[in-house]
């Protein structure tokens, strides 16, 4: 076995099973040219909204925040946003596809090793997103932050995941595609894996990950095929 | 007089007093058509740090935080950035250039009300940032997040001015052109108004300001000229 010795493996969702741009397309119909701008800005303020949000101690959840970041875009790009446009990307919000190579690396690890899934999206949320692409089975538990009323990168929503499964925090490996999350996943001293899929910098935040990939394919092929190493 | 009923007015420094484009041309001359993105990132990911590190409870000051902004833009940039280049612009940082009406603004609102500074930056930072521009002598104080440990829009830091004044929140006006500085100050109770320099939009955190000015002159226009409403 290579030497992370860890009991489970907890993923992020958003940006790590779940793929964000396949509401690309959609935005594309509705706002032609525009449509690039505004798909940065709601995630980028998607975001912010959750960490200032807390910040502040004025949680709501993230359907509506993710709501709010859609708002704000729309206002900045200076196009209209209908009732029905809304609802229709927001209902396109919570049917994301996951990566390709998500399910099959699921269920490789998950013959291995206890799985879970941590995520900022309130539990109904959540709960629907890994339903819609039938890989709920293969999960011991999905945890939202909603609980807490803060958002990720505070410790307390980490804590959540360790509580889950009453391990050492080293003893449990987080992945997430998202770069301030390993550093936060890191600093509460969780074992961490950077799946980072779009070849982007880490950031400067004084904590790295213990392992990068570049995808969970390859996760899963370091840690179910020992023999190899 | 206007109805705000105040008894001192707090501002922000960074992008409110200060004006974050006078190390423009250095940037440039330092990394030629790379200069925009690099000061795009560098701002982005100073504020991010603030937020991801209070939120992480992992502290360091602003100085730092300013210093690895720098380092992940430029590394984003994919250009160099040699120790002597790094010190050529923390120092250009912390002599950044006031905007052309503040001085006067400041004066003029001086004779009518208690003035001071709320920033981010650390006390070190801060005193040499407003004592190059030549305006210390307006303030009762200058004051800085340092002690709390905590960056806004946290309200620890917010209750660092009403406690200088011995006020209710509500009689203290915060001004900043930073619309989550904004929104934070707000939640916070104190009365807010926003320098909305460049025609930007508010943020949907769910608070507004009690006034809108485009500058400081037109702030204090506004409240000492009230035979003029």
């Amino acid at each position: 076995m290579p030497s992370l010795n860890i009991k489970a493996i907890v993923f992020d969702a958003y940006g790590t099973l779940l793929d964000i741009s396949s509401i690309d397309q959609l935005l594309t119909d509705l706002f032609g040219q525009k449509s690039g701008l505004i798909a940065r800005l709601w995630r980028q303020k998607q975001l912010e909204y959750t960490w200032l949000r807390t910040l502040m101690e004025r949680y709501v959840n993230f359907q509506q925040i993710t709501e709010d970041a859609l708002i704000y875009a729309t206002r900045v790009a200076d196009v209209g946003l209908a009732k029905s446009e809304q609802q229709t990307l927001m209902e396109a919000y919570n049917q994301l596809e996951i990566y390709s190579e998500v399910k099959q690396a699921l269920e490789a690890l998950g013959a291995h090793y206890q799985l879970a899934v941590l995520s900022n999206a309130n539990q109904a949320m959540l709960e629907k997103a890994i339903a819609h692409n039938g890989i709920h089975a293969l999960f011991e538990a999905v945890i939202s932050v909603e609980e807490t009323g803060l958002y990720k990168p505070r410790p307390e929503v980490y804590a959540l995941a360790q509580q889950k499964f009453c391990v050492e925090r080293s003893q449990l490996l987080f992945i997430s595609s998202n770069t301030w999350d390993v550093a936060g996943a890191r600093s509460f001293g969780l074992k961490v894996a950077w799946a980072n899929r779009f070849n982007n910098e880490m950031e400067e935040l004084g904590f790295e990950p213990d392992l990068i990939v570049s995808d969970l394919k390859e996760l899963s092929d370091y840690l179910i095929l020992p023999e190899n190493d």
